[in-house]
């Protein structure tokens, strides 16, 4: 079959494979000082938001991505305070990092406030946290955020970027980690977005790399099933200054008082298990 | 962007979700008995087959469908020496099978001969093990099989089948999984695939109590990443006699003399893990 003009489609760029949506309209476009943002209606996916043809989030499947990008990171710090975004302008991952009662302080460092403008109007439910007085919102460059950043700063780094071609190259750089580094505290923790494991899995085994070489010293990766990202399978990879992410806090997340629709202390476990071939790739790696 | 005439596009029935693949030439066309096949070369997926215009497998992913379609299932039997597949015409979960010495007999029932002909041609890497002395090739109705089966005949029923629409409909019933739980010896297990979490989570929920009610234990759905099913996230249910799913041969799984690209111990125990929303749906089940 071929798709009509009702259907959104992005190509993943290379791969060979592309994910299309229904589409119901078009509800807003504007060409911000970064990047063009649109916004579609899609009619099974809910609201549909896309950066330069892109696809950034959908309402039907971003909480697996959100919840994957801040829970297991949590959960994998004792006693998680003070808390970094790093990109994730949609505000859905600082929704699901302010419901762990420890956290005192999030930052979240955007360079495109438009994101979150708009955001806020047509993806509400994610941003309902913004106003939480331990919400910061921060429009700038974050890696220059991190540079200046003091020492031992923050417990946890939520890196919620776009991939790395253009302005979020600089974030999957082992400099860029070492400076990450120096900002988290003695038991800190990274997470980054880190693409497919059946597309990218040469961008997975070399951000463990950058990480090691940035002085992390454990990493691990978490996969996850994500529809609306190219290939439908997704990953975060994490690094510790100190100890084993294998060691989470187990029993806290199996006794979390929020509510969540994807994570819960099975499935953080179950994520961390690297499929043979990830496996293999990170063991020649070493 | 919209897709030319180089792309093969499956919409996901109702899901208003499509997959693309970029095809560099169609190399076979039939109509069967049963359905339309085609075989396409991809540009980067390697050969891809479809039935009746759905994606049944291609070159570059179909390790993880099959790999999970047989290995969980043979672990999670203290001693599989006698396995069934109805369907599974491609041959890739038989050649799974096989892989376990264990294994002295495994009959193969699909209806269709033709998908199992055009296999050999074009997938031959699937189709390795079809000469194994141990494998015994039936083209059939495997409802009738399974009807007609004698008691405890099998260790392991492996339901590798379409979608439950048409032929396959009959998959998907209590009765025929209560004709299964017939021709299963005491500690027996049964696995059949069970379409999207994300999409199908209502086809998941049926499928347990219809095992349930058919006299097998426990149940336990196995979830994981398939980039060209519908919505990218895939699932099979394992249903068993005896015991439970979650005590499986852990230590066998670690130590297993063959090569695999997607399935290790981790992975099996890691597949286990139910995304929130499901746990949740499922206990309202009971």
């Amino acid at each position: 079959m071929s798709l009509d003009k009702n259907w959104f489609t992005e190509e993943a760029a290379g791969a060979g494979c592309a994910l299309s949506l229904k589409i119901v309209n078009k509800i807003h476009e504007e060409q911000t000082p970064y990047q063009l943002l649109e916004i579609y209606q899609t009619e099974t996916f809910g609201n549909l938001m896309t950066l330069d043809g892109l696809v950034m989030l959908t309402d039907r499947d971003n909480f697996i991505y959100h919840e994957m990008m801040a829970h297991p990171a949590l959960f994998s710090h004792p006693d998680p305070k003070k808390v970094l975004i790093i990109g994730g302008g949609d505000c859905g991952s600082l929704l699901e990092v302010l419901k762990h009662s420890s956290v005192t302080h999030a930052d979240q460092v955007e360079l495109d406030e438009r994101v979150t403008r708009v955001s806020e109007r047509f993806f509400p439910d994610l941003c309902k946290s913004n106003n939480d007085p331990r919400a910061h919102l921060h429009f700038t460059d974050g890696i220059k955020w991190i540079e200046e950043c003091a020492p031992e700063t923050y417990d946890v780094i939520i890196i919620d970027s776009t991939d790395p071609v253009g302005p979020a190259e600089g974030l999957f750089t082992s400099e860029f980690y070492h400076n990450c580094l120096q900002a988290l505290g003695p038991q800190g923790v990274i997470v980054a977005q880190s693409e497919s494991p059946l597309i990218h899995a040469h961008i997975i085994t070399k951000m463990h790399k950058s990480l090691h070489d940035a002085g992390f010293v454990d990493t691990a990766t978490l996969q996850f099933a994500q529809c609306s990202y190219p290939s439908g399978w997704w990953s975060a990879t994490m690094g510790c200054k100190q100890g084993s992410l294998s060691d989470f806090r187990a029993q806290d997340a199996a006794g979390k008082r929020f509510a969540t629709r994807y994570y819960n202390a099975d499935i953080h476990q179950g994520a961390l298990a690297q499929p043979e071939f990830l496996r293999n790739a990170l063991d020649k790696n070493h």
